[in-house]
């Protein structure tokens, strides 16, 4: 321990912050214990001090990959939950558009989808990504967006009836394709813009007066502030996993040395899957 | 009759359409007797021939210009009051930013947001019309945004902290100011973008990345979805108005021949206040 998911948030002259789990060695907040698995914000290091203002959850359930936390039972699984029921407002037989979808959020987002009745059709950047689309997350369809010269002829082919709900990861190109295709009363919930995080001045984005045209609904959110859900979450998602009704996909490096080059990849799309960083088996 | 309101959708090979108001000759519709008073769905001439599926409402309350039921007591006043009520859910205190602010819509959410304890800052395009907005609306702040190569440093000078709600009736470059300093959580209604309705191609946005730093809540919106607040809408506006707590500015042109001129004039900004174009005197 811990085992570091790879999301970053830089402070100077201290450890990269990412979610990870770890095992309480030593604690003054009465609530955790020697011996306790938590999750939570820890530091890219071998040992981490954990400040009672990060986010911290311990851990219930061990019957599952304790990884997972990491993922699908942490800070991604909980971003798909909020953004999916709470943001997306969805319904049976919905139109549902997932793009970066192969990643920890997105795969569970289109399983949600799914399990809700909605059509669900995701985004990637590689084949090995499309086929595990559709073949281990049930999607009804996925295209590789690098091979597609039209994202909007690519779009009209999978929706030609359009779309009610944009779950966005990437923006740019991608956000203005879909802003054509969307239906009325259409919503798009913003998670990220990872296409646009490197640039120096970020694409132009053309279509926003179709925001005024099908009286769409764009919300950007943050999982922090819905870490209130979380219990309510887990109710719905560890049966599903027990159950094999959700299935998760992680790609795991080993080594604390591997966190570099796991980081760099998430930009170029190498990753398939959540990525995660083994810094210890304990 | 009818007073046409400039807000026209043009049809082929028929008079262009706008909200007026008018007197009912003849009706084979029981509700609407010969002589009712109505707004709603007009046609650009002396004698309209109006559908059932058109927008139409009976005239109860005559101690107010009748000309107001094609602005502050019609589409725009309902405009304003959905808009504001529940597209921006404004609290007391909050800061509130409106674009376009002298048109009929404006005007009125300026007035909302004063009623309810904001602080208004609206932008307008003449010095006419930033006046009134100080002068007459009671608004906070004004500015000419022809007057200003910063439209950033504008926002920044009259919002140091920040706007909670930007009630957004022009697109492009300001949209794209306003989106940088925008607060956490912050609400964007979206009236219109006139600033792009002419572009051959709109301008590029490219501050969208806000929408997830700061949670920001985005969207469109038509009065149609909400006739069914007309009732509910009048009840608080009427009192306002005869209490003189709202005012109101109209921009009036006499007769139908001068309809043209005064709708090429909105896309110029010409207009002080709500276009009103008068058919007849009755």
């Amino acid at each position: 321990m811990p085992i570091s998911a790879i999301s970053s948030f830089p402070l100077p002259f201290s450890p990269l912050r990412g979610f990870g789990v770890a095992r309480v060695l030593e604690s003054k907040n009465p609530d955790y214990k020697k011996g306790d698995l938590i999750w939570g914000t820890t530091g890219w290091e071998e040992y981490s001090l954990i400040a009672e203002k990060e986010a911290l959850f311990k851990i219930q359930h061990t019957d599952v990959p304790l990884s997972y936390y990491t993922g699908i039972l942490g800070m991604p699984g909980l971003t798909a939950f909020a953004g999916f029921y709470e943001i997306c407002s969805p319904k049976k037989g919905e139109y549902v558009f997932i793009s970066a979808a192969s990643g920890a959020v997105g795969q569970l987002v289109g399983q949600f989808a799914k399990l809700m009745g909605c059509y669900v059709v995701g985004s990637a950047g590689s084949k090995e990504k499309v086929d595990l689309l559709k073949n281990k997350f049930g999607f009804d369809g996925a295209f590789n967006y690098k091979e597609e010269n039209d994202l909007d002829a690519a779009l009209k082919r999978f929706f030609p009836e359009g779309i009610d709900i944009y779950f966005e990861h990437v923006g740019g190109k991608m956000l203005d394709a879909v802003l054509v295709n969307m239906r009325d009363h259409g919503r798009i919930a913003v998670c990220g813009m990872i296409s646009q995080y490197n640039l120096d001045k970020p694409e132009g984005i053309h279509n926003l007066m179709c925001i005024v045209y099908k009286r769409i609904h764009i919300k950007g959110f943050a999982v922090f502030d819905y870490f209130d859900l979380y219990p309510k979450f887990l109710d719905v998602v560890l049966p599903y996993i027990r159950q094999g009704k959700i299935v998760y996909v992680e790609d795991i490096a080993e080594g604390l040395e591997s966190g570099p080059a796991a980081l760099v990849g998430l930009f170029s799309g190498r990753n398939v899957g959540k990525q995660v960083v083994v810094v210890s088996h304990e």
